[in-house]
């Protein structure tokens, strides 16, 4: 292939997608990309997106980058990514629709014109043998010329939504799995050259679309692991003496075999990857292998809530008519999402408890976000208000949390679930009542 | 204190105690090391002890470092380490005695004594509060006088087998749990003095003895559920189209949050350290939090050996009077120790179900324990007689298993749980069906 002639696709212009399309075309490559989300492409177009910096995107919009609502810009392309949502149902399957109705749109497009040879790379998560199934679907049902003249590969992502173009251009590695060869090979060499353009190179593996697909989920449902390992330690320090979860597991992952990621206790996992990848994955491997281990996490990190609303309980000495305050509902700071965030499971819990919740968060689409869903809850424009409640639950580790004045606190039930609150009188959650603070150490 | 006239006794010269005592004593400290099998101690002063360079011994034995069997000469000592073993009884409680008749030989050497202040630091792993009612006992019971001028600490080690001085001299990190603030800076304070002289400093985290012993329990047992995870997954990949599980692995491992250490499935975990330590902290777990969660982690590990002994059943239509290899039969390669090593419950399982059963181990020491456990096994000297066998199952990872004659395998079966063996017929365990060896690749 003519490097330089090389035309990427990319639908779907979320984070994922959206990272690509800028990666690739900050280093010369011509992309469309499509999103038929009219007012996200038209966000992307005027160099206004979250997360995303400005600079980058308007330098390449309409120059490298080209934002398009429809399926016909994608005539000429020589790879295009499909990175649309799969969400989990709540039975616990995958559903397809997205993934699908983008084969569909391509195939459109595709049927009615002549080309060598293309590859459909998925970047969405999906269930090991799907990749396999979208070929075929696309062979048998759409009539695409899979594989002489279309390939097909699993191309999973690994970004981190808060860093997602640090993430495309120097990622721990690049997993290719393709239905045949050839497919593998003409991702494999893309990716190549793009890492020779952005003077960096990552491991590059070629395996097996089954294995890119479970490479991802054995990925995710780890960290989700992790996270209910971290909590379950930090749920034992609150019934041993003269413990401190959060010392506990600061220096267990000093040790490089388990790592400093995701083992300091905190909130449960949430957010929309691991709360679905878990679901979805558990659901796979109890159907292939009869194994319910995934149980053993979705349970476990379920059950910090409940330990949580226990705790507020007998402190306020019951819920009924108590005011309290979540500070942090989305489910990472920075994050505007609360779909699948803990913090709002833990108000929906304290709500049927007809306690009274306040709610604030540092990201003000977030509090948004959480009223619409939860309906009556009050949200805070200030934390001066918090005088007016009787416990304070810090949830997101925000420095703004971090520094509130401790003269507010009079009288007030401060948690701590964090770390991050320096104040004398709060209680780290995952410290035992011997030792709520630092000061031991 | 005096740093050059401190002297540090170690109670116990296990592989632990022995690479404490030879790591101060590389190092100017002299040392008095005590271990109540005389044997031990002979081959110590030899020199000649497995895992230890001979030279490092020979030039500190009677000078710097004094082995002896008689706590008679721990009488002047400032810091006494003790590294005796805490085996957990079937039961999953904790068998201290070896560790309070230390503490109680000590105290009869020291009654009649007069000192200033000198400090317990207890090396073995013993569950949260034990520390601290060893004080207690050692107060109480043996009238030492705690903590006025007797001082105890935790201070577990976090040392591999196979190579423990060197883990002595570059740990990532060392965690002093004291019952007071002087016990805790007196032996804080000699690792500062210890480190400087080796010229390496590792963090050095001052902790409660109970938060010391968790730490401990916290790093062993996430690295069982690590190895229980991957084994999982591998299992996994057994009942899923073209997956080979240690390619997952292997690519799943690079993301640093999961890191490349106990990732690739294989044998269950095994060994004194990860069996007794996940059985001990499951049983206090459930006691103090009323959560199970180690059983997850226990059940899933056993549930290997079941999975492979029903593979070979189903593969060699049963198991009665079947000729069965099993390569490698301690619980790491290289070590002598077959004691709680998985491929001697494997040896165990085929034996019940009338198989026959070879060993073979590049540690001879292995196989002479191993056949004096096991009782009816043949030891087969060399890998020829491997053409008399039905199957044969390669569960460690040694060199001397890669390189085997592929003309030795004709109609046999060989199943691979390491994934060492370059072999074109050899079953790799966690493959699925349609994909046993790495040509897809």
């Amino acid at each position: 292939m003519n490097k330089h002639d090389l035309v990427i696709g990319v639908v779907g212009l979320g984070y994922v997608g959206l990272a690509y399309a800028l990666g690739f075309s900050l280093h010369g490559f011509r992309v469309v990309g499509v999103d038929i989300d009219s007012e996200r492409a038209e966000a992307i177009r005027s160099g206004d997106v979250e997360g995303f910096p400005r600079d980058a995107i308007e330098g390449v919009v309409d120059r490298y980058l080209y934002v398009s609502t429809s399926y016909d810009d994608l005539r000429d392309v020589d790879v295009v990514f499909i990175a649309v949502n799969t969400p989990t149902k709540s039975d616990g399957s995958q559903d397809l629709s997205q993934v699908v109705s983008a084969l569909n749109s391509l195939a459109n497009v595709w049927r009615s014109i002549n080309y060598d040879y293309r590859v459909v790379s998925l970047k969405s998560t999906v269930l090991p043998g799907t990749t396999r199934s979208l070929a075929r679907y696309a062979k048998e049902t759409l009539g695409l010329p899979v594989p002489d003249r279309v390939g097909f590969v699993h191309n999973p992502e690994f970004l981190r939504a808060t860093r997602a173009l640090d993430d495309v251009l120097k990622p721990f590695r690049v997993v290719v799995g393709g239905i045949d060869e050839r497919s593998s090979s003409y991702v494999a060499n893309l990716f190549r050259e793009f890492y020779r353009r952005v003077g960096y190179e990552p491991p590059i593996y070629v395996v097996s679309p089954e294995e890119a697909e479970l490479i991802k989920y054995a990925s995710n449902v780890f960290l989700a692991l992790k996270v209910v390992y971290a909590n379950l330690i930090g749920l034992l320090c609150r019934e041993t003496e003269n413990c401190d979860g959060l010392k506990v597991m600061e220096v267990v992952g000093l040790d490089p075999r388990i790592g400093r990621s995701h083992i300091l206790p905190g909130m449960p996992y949430g957010g929309s990857c691991l709360v679905k990848d878990t679901l979805a994955f558990g659901r796979f491997m109890l159907e292939k292998t009869g194994l319910d281990f995934v149980k053993c996490i979705h349970d476990y990190n379920e059950l910090v809530i409940e330990k949580v609303v226990e705790y507020l309980d007998s402190e306020l000495n019951g819920l009924q008519g108590r005011k309290i305050a979540v500070l942090g509902v989305s489910y990472s700071p920075g994050s505007p999402v609360v779909n699948d965030s803990p913090a709002m499971k833990l108000c929906e819990k304290l709500l049927s408890k007809n306690a009274i919740v306040y709610i604030h968060d540092v990201n003000r689409e977030a509090v948004e976000e959480a009223k619409a869903v939860l309906g009556r809850v009050i949200a805070l424009e200030t934390l001066e208000r918090l005088k007016e409640v009787d416990a304070v639950m810090v949830t997101l580790g925000y420095d703004e949390y971090r520094l509130i004045p401790p003269d507010l606190y009079d009288n007030v039930l401060v948690i701590d679930m964090t770390g991050v609150v320096i104040y004398e009188k709060a209680s780290r959650f995952y410290t035992s009542s011997t030792r709520k603070t630092r000061s031991l150490s």
